[in-house]
This record gives structure tokens, sequence and C-alpha cells, in this order.
């Protein structure tokens, strides 16, 4: 099957940047806006989104159907595009490309096979494609060729195996290296500094490589860090899933729950981030009330 | 207040290696070994120390006392001295030097100071000093003179201030940074193993400096892995009595405690370490039963 309209929900910072690079490379690129906000509306008609008016329209226009969510709207979500799908009998595939755990992937799969769709398990790494670039597009399930078919229109897709599951377990393993690592030295030098010990940590980390890549990262992490929380929660079910403790990574989710609370949070990509010393003292302030 | 005589509790790996560095560099060093084993006994000659038969003996024979245990013994340590203390009115410099919370050292300073003892919080990073070289005695307190005399005994000593908890805070927060960062490194590895996505995984950590030295880490935490379990719940409570979230460093302890269940925590510092993949082989293989 090779998709020729595929449907994005929903356009937000992710979604619109997928939507603008599959419209470049000659996909027609829908979407159905209800109860979302002018900002959103805007950006996806930049993005060369065309807008349908019901969940019913947009099973029956388009070929393949990206979810690409917040976490946690990711089975809600799937269960109004099952019913819109047993309403209109319209053939799709469904790809979630959300960072969520294995187990909540097979639930939203059941969901969406049932209604009659080929379900395709998806896990986005990098940051919304275009410009920077480098962003990959990781699929796993018995039938990925609709959305290994992307690949023709511009997206780095790469299919990690024939199972439901391996898609977002690789993306949560991942993002816990990376988040999980972040929220766990944000933490520490949020404590350092309210110990009054940043000098002295300082002259400790001096030459080592994590602490200069890790510390690099957190500027660019208030602004994300509400989206985060949910992600953390999904990484601890899937450690949790498999025997191992969820503590560190619902950890994680507390510190960006913390981040969330502060202005820092209020932040948004067209502006440039803070420093690392401002976020450390917002956060310190934060903690200290 | 120059020491002459320094008395250390107990010689285990870390608390012999000082002894032997202390020996070596002109002091006498004295222990008292009640109710340690054997290769505990061996271990403290061949390193140079002197037995004492009792803990009043040990306090009225040394004028620096160090205590280097693990976090679990390090409050009834104390108390043992201070009652020691007491009935034999000796003068002694007591110095903390293990990886507590910054509350823990302030209860254990009560303790000590009440009995008549001068306290000092001691903090040690890196590991035993000799060989390799490169472990540094952080301190902080009214009155360090006493431990920083050890710097002219082949240690290197650095004060952090003037304050009870600082030097304790200092090793709280450096350690987060590395046993922290390694449980939960170590965590997603076995998870990463347990879906079937090594590979996939470790093609995306490609050329990371933090997956590398991080990675590097793991073979050698298995045997020290039971000792950093009390070290990751004192962490927890250095970040809960600052407000915040106490999860990641629980998280980090159960981690330990799991591996603290294999056999690969049996290994000692005298055998070669074993693989990457072989510790995340067996702790794959313990969480899958």
């Amino acid at each position: 099957m090779t998709p020729r309209v595929v449907g994005i929900l929903s356009p937000g910072d992710m979604g619109s940047a997928i939507g603008r690079v599959l419209h470049e490379h000659g996909l027609e690129v829908v979407t159905c806006l209800e109860g979302r906000s002018e900002l959103t509306r805007l950006r996806a008609r930049e993005a060369g989104f065309r807008e349908v008016a019901s969940y019913d329209d947009l099973v029956r226009e388009a070929d393949l159907l990206l979810s690409v969510l917040v976490p946690s709207e990711a089975l809600a979500v799937a269960e109004r595009v099952a019913e819109a799908v047993r309403r209109t009998g319209a053939s799709l595939v469904y790809a979630d490309c959300n960072a969520i755990a294995p187990r909540t992937v097979a639930e939203i799969a059941g969901v969406l096979t049932e209604a009659g769709c080929t379900f395709v398990d998806a896990g986005i790494i990098g940051g919304p494609p275009g410009a920077g670039g480098g962003t990959r597009f990781y699929c796993s399930g018995p039938d990925c060729s609709g959305f290994e078919s992307l690949r023709e229109h511009g997206l780095d897709v790469r299919v990690v195996g024939p199972t439901i599951g391996q898609a977002s377990g690789l993306k949560m393993v991942y993002a816990a290296s990376t988040k999980g690592t972040t929220a766990l030295w944000t933490e520490l030098l949020v404590a350092a500094r309210l110990l009054g010990l940043e000098e002295a940590l300082a002259a400790e980390l001096e030459g080592s490589a994590v602490a200069r890549q890790v510390m690099r990262g957190i500027p660019s992490m208030p602004r994300r860090a509400r989206r985060w929380i949910g992600e953390m929660e999904e990484i601890a079910k899937t450690f949790e899933d498999l025997g191992l403790t969820p503590l560190m990574l619902q950890g994680a989710a507390d510190l960006y729950r913390l981040v969330g609370e502060t202005p820092l949070a209020d932040q948004t990509s067209r502006e440039p981030d803070p420093s690392l010393v401002a976020v450390l003292g917002g956060l310190a302030e934060r903690v200290g009330k």
C-alpha cells in the first residue's frame, strides 16, 4: 500500500513539522482540528495541511493516519478513530507514533485492529524533522509497508522488527537514556545549588564528558518538560512490566512536573533558551519556597 | 592539632587503603577489630594497622578517628565511640567520612560533640587511595585542622567550607551524578535486552560520549552494588530534605538491590571484572525469572 493522503493528529510542534515534510514531498496532508486553538489552526495551514470537518471525513480521506500526541491522549484518540472507522467502513493504516509503553501500544493496537485498521507501532527519535534533520522514524509490526513508504516522502523510516511494541520499546529505552539522565542531573545540580556547592561540584565535574554533554541539554528542557511528564510515566510502566523498578522514571516525571510548575516551562521554541544558571536558579527558587 | 596516631573504623577496602597511605607517610594507625572477620584482620595487618582490644583503648590511643563504613553503620559506630569517649575522658577529633546525607551527619555530629569530641564532616570522592591515586578527601566544619593535617601524610585533603554537612552534601550530589547515572543506564540497557532491542539501541547510541563513558563504568559496579544501596538511600534523603523528589535515587537503590541479589555481586576487586554483556545478561536472567 502506498498512501496518497496522510492524516495527522494532531499538528503540534512535531505533527506539523512531519506534515510539512510530507506535503513538500508530494503527499496530501489532512487533519481534523475540532476543538483546537487558533494557533494550531494557523500552524497547520502554514505547514500545508488541509482541514476536514470531522473524524469521519478524516478516516474516509486518509489512507494512512499518524497519531502524534502527548502520551496521555493516545488511547482516547485511537478510540475516536476506531469509532469513525466503524461508522464509515473506511480502510485505514493507523500508525501510533507516540512515546508510550509497549503495554499501552498493545491496548491501542487492539482497539484499532478490531475496528479493521492495519496497525503500525512507531517511535520517533529526535526533534521535529525538517531544518535540523536527523529525526528517525522507527516502526514495527506485521505489516509496516504503508508507513515504510513515507521513506519516499522525506522521512528517515527504519524497521525495528515484526512485533507491535518493539518500536515503542526502543523509543522508551532511548528516551530513558536522554531525558532520564537530564532529569537526574537537573535534580542533582539544583540540590548542589541549594546546598551552596555549585562551585565545588563544578570543580569535581571538570573534564567529565558526561557532565558537559548532559549540562548542554538542560536549557532546552524546560519548554518541553510538561510534555515529558507523561513520557517518563510510560517509561516507568515499561520498566515495571519487565520486572524492573519504575521509581527512577517516576522520579524523572516528578522532576519534570516541578519544572512544569515554574514560568520556565512557558517558554516557546521561538524564543532563545534560558542559560543553565537561569534554569537551575528558577528551580532552586521554586523548591526553596 | 597535628595527629600522631590515627584510628580507622573499619579497615575494609577503603579504610585499609587509607590506613596504608597514612602508615607509609609516618603516622601510626590503629583499629579495633572486635567481631570482624579473619580476612579483615589480615588485611589490616598487611596495611600496617596496629590492633587494639577495645573502643576504649582506641579512643585513648588515637588523636584522630576516621569513620569509614557503609552508611547504615555510621550512626551506631558513632554512638559506641561517644560512649567510649565519655567513659575514658579521651580527647578526640572524629571525622565522619561516610557517604551519608547532611541530615544524618548532623545527627552524628550531635552525638559526638555532646561527648566532647571535635567533629569533622568529610566526604571521599574516588576509589581507595594509593595505586590508582586521585582520591579527594573533602572536609567541612568549624574546625577541620586535625583532618587537614592528613595532607602532610599522603592524602589529597580539600576544605569545602565551615559548615557541617557541606562535605557530605558534595559527596551526595557527586555520587548522584556517577552512581545514579550508572543505575539508570544499567536499568535501561537491561530493559533493552529483555525487549530484544540491544542492537537497535546500540545503533542509536553510537557516537554518544555519555553512552560510552557510562557503559564503561558498568562492569565494575556489581561488586560494589551492595555497598551502594545505602548510599543511594542517603542521597534520596538529601534530596527529599531539600524539597526535591527522592524517587530517582530510591529507584537507584532498588536497582543496586537487584544487582546485589545476583552472583555478579559476589565478585571481588581481586578478580577481573565481568564484561558489560555478562553484567546485563546476568541481570536480565534474574529479572526474567
